[in-house]
């Protein structure tokens, strides 16, 4: 081709200062992604030990109070758990007027609707809520990394009281740092999440916690145990009380995936139950192409 | 230590020469194993070209009938899908008199009930029924290899019927091919497989298929598929006329497995709907202490 390439559409100046709030797994290593591609980055997190592990990890200057590691920033991020993610909101689109204020929380909604009712009107122009979908069984600093965002989706769910400038600015910037944005509404973030998120780790628990009641007259039923077993199980190994506020800020979304997740499990137990081999085989079948069209 | 070693348990002469009956992942990956221990190995699959390419690949002689594979072998390992197990074993038995008669079938009490109505009282002395746990979601001689073997632990699940002699030449050469014998009788070994390997089978296949069937409707679900649900959803990608005779053949425990998953799904989906944060985060908190006590 020897067209000229497109020029970048303006959307305002580029984002170079970042903030993180709440310096965890997720913080620490979108700070690293964002250090990598040559921002600036300042941290707090409640936890002052664990910000100051963050820096020592990554090129982020750790903050002794929120409201210093976001006032000059030009976007902040909010990585906290959930229960804080909009207080943390409202404080950093209090404290940086001029930033673009995004969070990480992986549910939408309940997320979207507490910072409504709580933030002013105008403020919300600037706050894009967001899910990258990185991270791991695993937390804290200590496990963070700039490649837990390589590639990742991240979600980007801005209502109609968002500027579309500050959606754009987000976005540009998410890509910047090696993560792919994709948008969508948080209505539907939070119905695909449960089924793609929320119900593999329910699964994945209720497999383990099944195998260890189990086991409890069977010492032997680990031991047989193979790479599947581990592979549907690493998950369970996930935080708890996350896990606890996800699910439950997510509720009706995840007990309907729960639902029909039971009745696909109900219906290959008839099948096999009553011999149905070539049903069971059409069941299988078609999983099995579903997934060869996933990458590994 | 100072001490001479203990002198190994006389059992029988070694085993020396080898002979696998279907020559696909498992039966391959056995060769392999096999003849780095310096085993000769012969082999045999009812698909010519699988048996070529299972030759191609490892030290294995190809024969052109399963007579001339098994003629003059120390053991015979039947590696083909279930429903060809209790033939070849029978044949096997039948072909080789001096041999002890081993097979790889994921599944015993059904097997070994075949065998049993079927064979000479007296050549089921050599029949030792066993099961390693190993393969993979893939299939096929071209993904064999001698570390499909290594640590995995092979169930041995002999009955009363059988020589202690047979089984202990069989678990010694088990143990000198790289992997672990665990002895077990077949009705235990069924039971424990239904938890450890077939149910999570059956989830990983109705997970995949559940966000399929939703994705029809919703073509980003898949985009938000993170690792949790990558890792989950592997197993999905098996054989799925394999599978349905093995979940057949062991219907019963599967059935009650799938029983005790679903209720367990149920449970946690009325915590989540009732609000009760603190059971559900109870429930994630003892998953993931047994989940710690596993290795990834």
């Amino acid at each position: 081709m020897t067209s000229m390439p497109t020029p970048e559409p303006s959307a305002g100046p580029p984002i170079d200062r970042v903030a993180i709030v709440g310096t965890g797994l997720i913080g620490t290593s979108i700070a690293m992604a964002a250090a990598r591609a040559g921002c600036t980055v300042r941290g707090w997190d409640i936890d002052p030990g664990v910000a100051t592990r963050a820096a020592a990890r990554s090129a982020l200057t750790a903050c002794p109070t929120s409201e210093e590691a976001v006032a000059d920033a030009d976007v902040v991020i909010v990585c906290t758990p959930i229960g804080a993610v909009a207080s943390s909101v409202v404080s950093a689109l209090r404290t940086a007027p001029g930033a673009v204020v995004a969070d990480a929380a992986s549910i939408k909604e309940h997320v979207v609707a507490e910072i409504r009712s709580a933030a002013n009107p105008l403020d919300l122009r600037r706050y894009v809520p967001s899910h990258p979908l990185g991270g791991s069984e695993r937390s804290g600093p200590e496990h963070a990394s700039a490649s837990v965002v390589d590639g990742i989706v991240w979600a980007v769910t801005p209502t109609e009281a968002v500027d579309p400038e500050a959606v754009e600015r987000l976005e540009r910037w998410i890509g910047r740092i090696g993560a792919q944005p994709a948008r969508l509404s948080p209505e539907r973030h939070d119905r695909l999440v449960a089924f793609a998120s929320h119900l593999p780790q329910v699964a994945s628990t209720s497999l383990m916690g099944l195998a260890a009641a189990e086991e409890a007259g069977e010492p032997e039923i680990l031991l047989l145990a193979a790479g599947g077993f581990r592979d549907l199980t690493r998950l369970a190994a996930s935080n708890p009380s996350l896990w606890s506020e996800i699910l439950l800020a997510n509720r009706d979304q995840v007990a309907t995936a729960i639902d029909l997740f039971v009745s696909r499990l109900v219906s290959i137990r008839d099948e096999v139950l009553e011999g149905r081999g070539g049903d069971v085989e059409r069941t299988f079948d078609e999983a099995k192409r579903a997934r060869l069209t996933l990458a590994t």
